[in-house]
This record gives structure tokens, sequence and C-alpha cells, in this order.
């Protein structure tokens, strides 16, 4: 008789989003009358740029032409897309990444879930927590973790990197030497970002310590202020010991539209054996390339006239992200984020845990956000709310937040 | 100090595919003036159908638009597609699958080398040999073989299902009891198809011993005869021990749009844990859906005008493979395939092993087609040649290997 993965009995009640997303159709189910405004899951609302549309509709056009018919691309990614990417997000902010050492793919989500594949089962993972959980539970299918320990509210072997007010959710260097350290910024789910110096102290102590570490940029195009990083090539050494993670979810609404890449630099290696070749071999093996058209979409991202317009709309949720903060500061609550990132992490109101807070949230005002335990126990006592609405949704909201609470 | 992956480095050198890319550049370098014809990837040739590109066309201008821009989809895959699968290729050929059992991927190939991952690593796996590597290689990476023994040419701890000119190249049930089979009718790399009959053999089999049968059905549209199953749902009990993979990239030329389909019918379970809840855990935790606009292509694929444009379509690759077959029979090759799928399986002139015929080939004529033993021992001896060149090439290959063989 087969077996099946035990490791994956571990994991705790289903993904935090599907809870989410039934807690609120059975709501609605009930309240049949209620408008629902959703600043819960990161995702975004505004249409697809003007010129990432036109990229689209000539990359149809030419798959119904015989000259024109794009099949099996290239599993690492259409060379025209990756030379952009090197040139756009890292040559021209003096970063040293080549076009070869970049993988297109088809979202950020799967890559950093897939990423602990090339990785040895007996690899200590650090996380920060509060956290995605898509870095904890992948590692949990795998078997890198123990069972979940209800009474620490974490699973047993991970090494939790607390981000809480006291440290300004920027996490300390751990005495407990992880192997694997994933690490976001800017944050999600704080919203908070980290100064070139403080991610230059991780890439020291990493490769002082022959660790590896998972970054997560996903949140890059949202830093409004000087001195922080965009990219973890930005700080010296992070070529001998990170990897970087890139979407296109949220600097160009490509939520649905599906499409990220990774950056393995030629450097990364373990007792000679390249990461960058076993990523390689991975892709090449269980993934056949993002769409044709996709990619050209992801190409008109950084056409001029795709530049322009998407400055715009990140503009437009940042914006949102500033009446948010301000409004809940002017009605009192404690707000962190918002500043360098579309998310704004509150302080729900005293004697409430954050699962509280979401439902009386959805019952006195008809508003969904993500409650802060959902990444993780450091989260409890906080709740995020995303820029990713539309602002009339947005300061719809915020109204109704003030007049409850 | 982090640790790699080392069953990584037990994959014998790299994806088959690959391997063949780089020695056609190499040739094309040497001899920039010749035309070389590639029936080697199964890559298909013709534009998408009219009733595809208009879907996407329309979809694209919706994602322009506020109303009707899509973000993040269900990641089982929008219920207007799912809907359609469970009409068109089950309910309306008798088999009971609901749209609530399929699970919409971005290829086959990555459901296939994706789907071990719900199992445990000491389950025995058993493939047909020859064998498309996808299934071999994710297991290998798992850690569910030994190493690669040179003398048998197979990977200890696999077991290797023979389909040689013997058995028809139809497996046998195995003595050795597996716990995974992983079966592909018809077959990739053969070009032969199972019987009802034989099919039902095997599904009993799975269902006295406990094993979980991996069917790939990727080839299924270009079945021609009667009495060969479409679906392992087709066979009597398939609910309790079958998954089934379906690929959109040979029935509707989506190579470079991707998309794909796993089916996990609600029965299969092992002791009491769903393997339908497990994958439906991993698609949630470790992918985010497949873009909306293509899954409007998928719709359109089971359209009244999608129809009737594919079977065009697909009756033109058949009609290639019929040329392939005839012609090559004429030349005084033995060819098997060719019927029910679109690959020709030719026995290599004797004396020479199937590397040193693709070289030949290549030099001589050139042709590319895949060598045999690139999907195995088994394999050893034979050619594979794809039927989705364009007509034009197909016969010019032809003409060519009739002249040097």
């Amino acid at each position: 008789m087969y077996t099946i993965n035990e490791h994956y009995l571990k994991l705790q009640g289903s993904y935090l989003f599907s809870t989410i997303a039934k807690k609120v159709s059975e709501y609605q189910k009930e309240h049949p009358q209620a408008e629902v405004i959703r600043l819960g899951i990161g995702d975004v609302t505004q249409p697809l740029v003007p010129a990432i549309i036109e990229a689209l509709h000539n990359a149809v056009e030419e798959m119904g032409t015989t000259e024109g018919f794009h099949g099996y691309g290239p599993e690492q990614g259409y060379e025209f897309l990756r030379e952009c990417i090197a040139r756009e997000d890292y040559q021209n902010r003096g970063c040293p990444i080549s076009a070869e050492e970049i993988f297109i793919s088809d979202g950020a989500k799967q890559d950093v879930g897939n990423i602990q594949e090339i990785f040895g089962l007996g690899n200590r993972v650090a996380v920060c927590d509060p956290v995605y959980p898509v870095y904890v539970d992948t590692n949990v299918m795998a078997g890198r973790t123990g069972e979940f320990n209800v009474r620490t509210g974490g699973y047993e072997g991970l090494i939790y990197l607390k981000c809480l007010e006291e440290n300004g959710f920027s996490p300390r260097l751990p005495g407990e030497k992880p192997d694997l350290i994933y690490l976001c910024f800017p944050n999600n789910p704080t919203g908070m970002a980290i100064t070139r110096t403080a991610l230059q102290e991780w890439v020291d102590y990493a490769n002082q310590n022959g660790s590896v570490i998972l970054y997560d940029a996903a949140y890059e195009a949202y830093i409004t202020e000087e001195g922080i990083p965009h990219s973890i090539y930005e700080c010296e050494g992070a070529r001998r010991c990170a990897i970087e993670f890139h979407s296109f979810s949220k600097n160009a609404g490509f939520t649905g539209l599906r499409l990220g890449y990774t950056v393995i630099p030629r450097e990364l290696s373990c007792n000679g054996v390249s990461l960058h070749e076993l990523w390689n071999r991975r892709h090449g093996t269980k993934y056949n390339g993002a769409p044709y058209l996709v990619q050209r979409a992801g190409e008109a991202v950084y056409s001029s006239e795709g530049k322009a317009q998407l400055k715009e709309q990140v503009a437009y949720y940042m914006e949102n992200a500033r009446l948010i903060r301000e409004g809940l500061k002017a009605a009192g609550f404690t707000v962190y984020g918002g500043v360098n990132a579309p998310y704004i992490w509150l302080k729900v109101p005293e004697r409430m845990s954050s699962w509280e807070f979401f439902d009386d949230l959805l019952k006195k005002a008809q508003v969904v956000g993500t409650p802060g335990v959902g990444f993780g126990q450091g989260g409890e006592g906080f709740f995020r709310l995303t820029a990713f609405g539309t602002r009339e949704n947005t300061l719809k909201a915020l109204e109704r937040i003030k007049r409850f609470y």
C-alpha cells in the first residue's frame, strides 16, 4: 500500500487566505445586502495599463500566424525579458547582475515555495515572525520542521525572528545559527522597510556563517524613502550568499497574468556545487517557461510608456496607503508601514485578538482585513490592511472604521 | 554551513532535450548554411486557431478595464473552464468526473513533476522503459531512488516496466509490487496506445495491491481507433486508484501558452486522508492559478468553432504521422506508433546506437529526432520522430531520409 507525505498533516488548518475567503462568503450568505469592502488579500484592483494591453494584443496577434507563433520557449525565460530586467532592475542601480543569472517564472509565490527543494532536508530554517505563510508551509511540507507547538504557536525546529514593535519590526541577528534565512523587505505583512545598513549586517552574518538568504523583494516598487535598498545586491557580498525573488504582481498588476523572476548569482555555491545550476536543473525538469505573451507583457513594463503609466499606478496605491495611515492615526489607532510598502499594520484595540478584530470589523464595518496572527504568533494583536483597493472603497472603508472605533 | 539536496547529484547529464538543443546548435555553428529540420522535441508548429485568438483578444480587452480586470483567480482554476472540461472530456464520454475534482494548472509537465510531493518518500515507483524523463527525474530529485547504475542503465530502486517490440510496447504487470505507477497512453515516446481491456488490468492490479496509477493522457486527442480509452476513468474502479493528467499543448497548440489540468477523484484516499485534499493544499500553498486569459483560451477549445478548428489541426498533424510512417516503411524501416499518437518510433539501422543514429541523421540529412535511449535503456535501438512539423518540412525530411538510408 502506498503512503502519503505525512508532513502535510502537520500543517495548521487551511491556508490563511482560504480561511478568510470562507468567513467572508459565510457572512455574505447571511447578509446578502451588505456591501463588503476587501482590504484583506494583497490583490490589486486597477486594470492593466495601456502599454501592457497593447503588448498583449500584439503578442496574441503573433500567436495566430505561422511566422509569429511561439511554442515551447526557453525554460529560463526569453532573452528579451531577461535583458530588460538585468539592465533596468539591476545594472542601472549599480548591481552587477547579468541576464544569464535571471530565471523567469509564472510568479514569485511559486519560486519562493519551490526554492527549498534544492537544499538538503537537514538545513535549519529561519523566518521572520510574523511572516508570509508560504515560506513556513513549504518547509513544513518538505519535512524541515517538527510538529506545530500549540503553546508557542510555532513549528518545532524553525528559528523565528521576532518582528515586534519593540525592535521597529526589524529582526535581530539570531544567536542560534540558521542555514536558510527568509527575508522579505519591504515587509509583508508589517509594511516596514529595512535600511541598507541593517540589510548589510544580514549579508555579513550570512557570509560569516555559511547561510543563504532567500530575499523576497516583491514590494520593491513601493519604496519612497532614500537609504532603503531596492535589491539585496546593493549590499556588498550579497552575490555570495543571496537569492532574490521578484514579482510583477504588485508593481504592474500582474496578479491575474502571472509573472515573476528569481536571481541566482553565479558565485553562489556549496562545496563547489552551483546553486544556479541546481535551480536550472529544477526549472528544466519541472517547469516549461512562462507564456510567451505574458513575457511580452513583462517587457512592456520596462518600456518608457509602461514605466510612466506604472509610476502613476503605484502612486495611486501609495496615496491610498497615506489616506489609510493618516485616517487611522486620526481615529486613534497606532499604525505602522504604508510608507515604503502598500501594507498598513495596525494595532488592534486592547483586549481583542486579531481574529476577534477581524470578525468585529467585518460585522460592524463590513471591511475585510487580515488578522496579524494569521502570519504567525508575532502578528497577534495586529491587523493588516492593504492599499490595493480602489480610492472610493478605501475612503468608504476608512469612514466606516472611524465611525465604529 | 547550509547543504544542498544531494539527490540532484544522482541525475544523469542534463535534461534530454537540452542536450539535443546543444548538439544541434553546435552543428549549426559549424554549418551555418545547413537547413536543419526539427522533428525532435514534441513542439507544435501550427498557429493558434482563430477561435482561441479571438478569446485571447477579448480577455486582454477585459483586463484593461476596471470592470473586466481579473486579479488572483481561484487557485484550482476558474469554474467556467472546469465545468467545460468535466462535461466535454468526461461526462459526455460516460466518465463520472465532476468540475470540483479538476485542478487547472499551467501545464501537465508541472503537475506530473509535482504530484510526487504528496506521497511519502518510501514509496516504490514503477515507470515504463522507455519513458518521458520527467517521471523519473522528479523522483530521483525527491530521493525515492538510489544511484544510477551504469550497468543496467537505470536507477536503483525504480521498477522498470519494459516496453519492447516483443510485448507490443505494452508493459506487463510487474511481479514486484510498486506503490506509484506512472503510465502514459497513447505513449510518449513509442506512439503506441493501450486497449481498454489492457488498461482495465492495470486498474484492477492497482486496486488489488493498493497502488496509485499516475496516468498521463497528454496525447488523448490523437486517438483514431476504437477500443482505445481516452481516459483511465473509462475503466471500472479507476476512481479509487488513479490520478489523470491532461495537457492543452498537443490538442490545441498551447505549448507556448501553458495550460493543463489534473483530475483527483474524491474516492482516492490513503488511510482516510484524501489525495484530493493534499493536492488542494499543495496547489493553494505553492501555486497561484493559471492566467485568466489563458483559461479563457482554454474555454474556447471547447466552443463549437474551437472544436471544429482543432479537429482540422489534429488531422493535419496526423496526416504528417501517416506520411512519416508509410514513407519510412517504404524506405525499409521498421516503424511503430503514429496511428493513435503524433509520434513515430522507428528501429535504427543495425549496428547503430540511437545516439549514433541521431548524429548520423543530423550530419547526413540535417534532420533532428530524439534518440530512443534518451528515454531510458529500453529505448536503445529506437528513434522518435514527431508529426508536429509543418507538412513542407515533414515531406522534405522524409525525402532526405529516403535518400541516405
